[in-house]
C-alpha cells in the first residue's frame, strides 16, 4: 500500500523522464502522494528532477515542493518565474504552507510573488504570517479556519459552515467567535449534527478551550499539543481576538526535531546532517566536537604530564588513565540526560534543588560504592601495589559522586539562564568532566605518595 | 491558560483533601483537564492522593487515571474492586484506553472487571483487542469509529453517521465500506455536507486512502502517519476489513518515547527513569553501563599494561591515553547517530554500503587530516619528542578513519539483524572503539620504537 522507492523504480523513472514518455511517467506514479513524489525528487539530480518536475500533474507540484528537503526546494525555486510561483504553486496551498515558501525566498522575489497572487484575502494572509517568527505559534499556525458567531442559531450555522468549508482543507472544529471576533469556545460537527435546528450557538457550545497565544515558542505550543493530546489548537492575539490555528501535523514536525537535536548534541553532531548530505556538510557537523575533544585531550595530556616524573616510578598508574577519564564522562552526561529530558518532558517534578543534588549524591554513592569495590578487587588480585589500588577506588568513587552532581547542577543552571539544557551532553561537559576526572586522579595520586 | 502545578498549589489542596472540604477542593480543580488531576496525582503521597482520588467529580475519574503514570496507576487499580473499575473506569472510557488499562491488570482480574462491563459490545471491544500485541498497530487502535456502506445515499448516511456519533467522542473520518466491511475508501464530513441528499456514497467517496494492516509494528505506524500528515489511519485486518483506527495522538507518544529510547541509550541510560524517579530506580538505570565502562576500563588497562615497561622508559605516551580513547569513541557515536537517524527517518537514501563507506572513509581522512596536523603542531613546538609527535599523529587519524568505519557499519548490521541499531551510540560500541583506539596507538607506539 505505501510506496516505498527503490533504486530500480528510480532507473525506469529517470528514463522515462529523459525520454518524456508522458503515460509511462503517470504509470509509474499512479496513486502517489506528494509525500513520495517529493523522495523522488530528492533523490533525482538536479537535471532529472527539474524534468521531471515539469512533467507533473499540476495538482501535485504545489504540494511536492511543499515536502522537498529545503536545499532541493530552493534550486527549485530559483528556476521558477515569480508569476509560476504565485499561480501554480502559492494558490494551491494553505495559508502556513504558503508562508513558508515565500519566507524562503529573497525580500525582492518575495514582493513580486505576492503581488501575482490573485486572491486577495490569501495575499493578506500570507503578509500577516510572514510577520510571526518562524519558532513561534504564528509561525506555525495557518489562517484558514471555520468559525461561528455565538448569536447565531444552529441552521444558519450549518449554512455559514458550509460555505467557509469550501475553503479549508481539513475540517476539525468550528470555533465561536463574538461580534468582535474574541474567541468564546469551540462546538463539534457531532453537536451541531445531532442538535435542533433552531437551537441557539450560545445554548449548545463548548467555553472550555485549551488557546495558545500568537506570540509563544513552538516548542511551547509542541508541549501543550502533546500534554493535552489535541489535532488543533486555536491561535489568539493580546486581546483574544482569533487569529488562526495550528494543527497536529507542524507539530510532530516540531517534537521529532527538538528530540533529533538533543539526540544530535548528545552524539556531538553540531549541525542537522543527513546520511545522504555531502561529505563537506558532514566534516562541518562533526569537525566542530572533535576539535573540543583534542583540546580537552590536550589539557588532559598538561594534567598528566604534570606528573610524568611519577609516572616513571610508579608506571601502573597510567594503566588506569582511560577507565578515569571514560567514567567521569559517562556519569555526567547520565546525570545531565536525565535532567534534558525532564526539562524537555516538563516532567522534573517538584523537587528542589537540594532535594535532586542529595538524590544524586546518593545515587553517585551507591554507584561509586559498587564500582570502586569492584575494581577494588581486581586490583587486589591482578596487582601487588596496595596503595595504588587504593587510589584508584578513592579517585573512582570521588569522580563519579562529582561527575553525578556537576552533570544535574549544569543543565539547570543553562536552562536558566535561557540556554538549551542539551549542551550539557555535548563535548564541552563531557570534556570538562573528563580532564577534572583526570585532575583528581593524579591529585590524591600525589596525596598518597608524597 | 494553562494549568501549571505550584508547590503552594499543592500545599492547600492537600490541607482541603485532609480537611475534606469539598467546596474548596471543587474551587481549587475548577477548569482542569485530566491530565492536570494527573499530574497533581502523581505528586502527591499515595495516601493524599487516595483521598483526593476518591472526592473526584465522576467525569474525570476515569480520564484522569488513563494519564498517569504506570506505576501511580497499578497502586490505584489495586485498591478498586473489580465492578467499581468495570462501572466507574472501564465504562467511560474508549475502547483502546480501556485495554491499555485492564491489559495492566492480573489475568484473574481481568477476567472479574469483564465480567462487569455491562455493554456487551464494549466488553466484545476490550476482549479483540486484548489479543494484539502492544507494540503494533492492533494494540494502538481503537474500535470506535464512523463507517458508511458504499451503496447508500448522502441523506441515509448522514442519518447513520448521527446515530453511529453518539458513540464516538471525536469524528475524524467516515469510512467507507461495502457489504462484506471491507474498507472501500473515505468520505469527509464537508462532502458530506456539501453534496445533494440524493447522491450515492459510490459517486462522492474519496478511494484513495492510507492504511494500516492490523500486525505492523507501531513504529511503521508511526513512520507513515508522521510522513504523510495523517491525523487518524483505519486498521484492516488480512482480508481488507475494517477494524479500527488509529489517533495521532496516540501515535505522538510513540514518536516521542522512540526518541527519547534512543537519547538515552545514547547517553547510556538503560531504562526509562525520570528525575523524580526513586534512588534505586536511578541506580538500576544507571549501573548498566557503567560497569560496561568498568569493564572496558579493565581492558584498557590490560593493553597499556602489556606496554608498561616502555612507558617507564617513554613517560610521555601516557600523556596522549586521554585524547586517543575520547576520540576514538567521539567519532564512532557521531558516525553511528547519523546511521541511527537515518533509519529512524527514513531518510538513508538509496546509496550502497560501498558509497557509504566511502563516504566515512573521506570525512574521516579530513578529519583525521586536521585534527593530527593540529596535535602535530602542538607536540612540534611543547615536546622535543619528535617520534612521540609522529605517533600520535598517525595514530589519532587512523584511529579516527577506523571508528568512522566501525561506527557506520555496526547500526547498519543491527538494523539487518533486526537490532535496535540506537545499541551503536551505547555503551558497547563506544567502549569497543576507546579499546581499540588505544590497542592502536600502542601498537604503532611498539612499531616505531622496536
Amino acid at each position: 500500500m505505501q510506496f516505498e522507492l527503490t533504486k530500480e523504480y528510480l532507473e525506469q523513472l529517470n528514463i522515462a523522464v529523459e525520454s518524456k514518455i508522458e503515460a509511462k511517467i503517470l504509470e509509474l506514479i499512479d496513486g502517489l502522494h506528494a509525500v513520495d513524489i517529493a523522495e523522488i525528487l530528492d533523490e533525482q539530480s538536479t537535471k532529472e528532477a527539474k524534468a521531471f518536475y515539469a512533467l507533473l500533474p499540476e495538482e501535485l507540484v504545489a504540494d511536492a515542493l511543499v515536502e522537498l528537503d529545503e536545499d532541493t526546494r530552493e534550486k527549485f525555486l530559483e528556476e521558477i518565474s515569480s508569476e509560476e510561483i504565485a499561480e501554480k504553486i502559492i494558490d494551491n496551498l494553505d495559508s502556513d504552507d504558503a508562508a513558508d515558501v515565500i519566507g524562503e525566498l529573497s525580500e525582492e522575489k518575495q514582493d513580486e510573488v505576492i503581488s501575482h497572487i490573485e486572491d486577495i484575502e490569501q495575499a493578506g494572509d500570507i503578509i500577516d504570517l510572514l510577520n510571526y517568527d518562524e519558532d513561534t505559534a504564528g509561525g506555525l499556525m495557518a489562517k484558514e479556519l471555520v468559525k461561528v458567531n455565538i448569536d447565531w442559531d444552529v441552521a444558519t450555522c450549518i449554512k455559514e459552515i458550509r460555505e467557509q468549508a469550501e475553503e479549508v482543507e481539513k475540517l476539525y472544529t468550528v470555533y465561536v467567535v463574538d461580534e468582535n471576533d474574541i474567541l468564546q469556545g469551540r462546538i463539534s460537527l457531532k453537536k451541531l449534527l445531532l442538535a435542533p435546528e433552531n437551537k441557539k450557538v450560545k445554548d449548545v457550545y463548548n467555553d472550555e478551550l485549551i488557546l495558545v497565544q500568537v506570540d509563544i515558542e513552538s516548542e511551547e505550543v509542541a508541549q501543550i499539543m502533546d500534554k493535552y493530546d489535541l489535532v488543533v489548537i486555536p491561535v489568539i492575539d493580546e486581546i483574544g481576538r482569533l487569529l488562526g490555528r495550528i494543527t497536529i501535523d507542524d507539530v510532530v514536525d516540531v517534537i521529532r526535531e527538538e528530540a533529533e537535536k538533543d539526540y544530535q548534541m548528545a552524539s556531538g553532531i553540531s549541525e542537522n546532517v543527513e546520511s545522504s548530505d555531502s561529505t563537506w556538510s558532514h566534516t562541518r557537523a562533526r569537525l566542530p566536537w572533535l576539535l573540543i575533544g583534542l583540546f580537552g585531550g590536550i589539557l588532559g595530556a598538561q594534567v598528566i604530564e604534570a606528573y610524568e616524573d611519577q609516572i616513571r616510578i610508579h608506571a601502573g598508574m597510567a594503566l588506569f588513565i582511560p577507565l578515569i577519564a571514560a567514567m567521569a564522562g559517562n556519569v555526567g552526561v547520565q546525570s545531565s540526560a536525565i535532567v534534558v529530558q525532564g526539562l524537555a518532558n516538563n516532567s522534573l517534578g517538584l523537587d528542589g534543588l537540594g532535594k535532586r543534588l542529595f538524590k544524586e549524591l546518593l545515587v553517585g554513592l551507591i554507584n561509586g560504592a559498587v564500582l570502586g569495590s569492584l575494581i577494588f578487587g581486581y586490583n587486589f588480585f591482578f596487582s601487588d601495589d596496595l596503595t595504588l589500588s587504593f587510589i584508584v577506588s578513592i579517585s573512582l568513587v570521588s569522580v563519579i559522586v562529582f561527575a553525578a552532581i556537576f552533570g544535574t547542577l549544569v543543565p539547570l543552571m543553562l536552562d536558566k539562564y535561557k540556554i538549551d539544557p542539551a549542551l550539557a551532553t555535548g563535548p564541552f561537559i563531557t570534556t570538562a568532566n573528563d580532564i577534572f576526572g583526570l585532575f583528581l586522579y593524579f591529585y590524591i595520586f600525589y596525596l598518597m605518595y608524597n
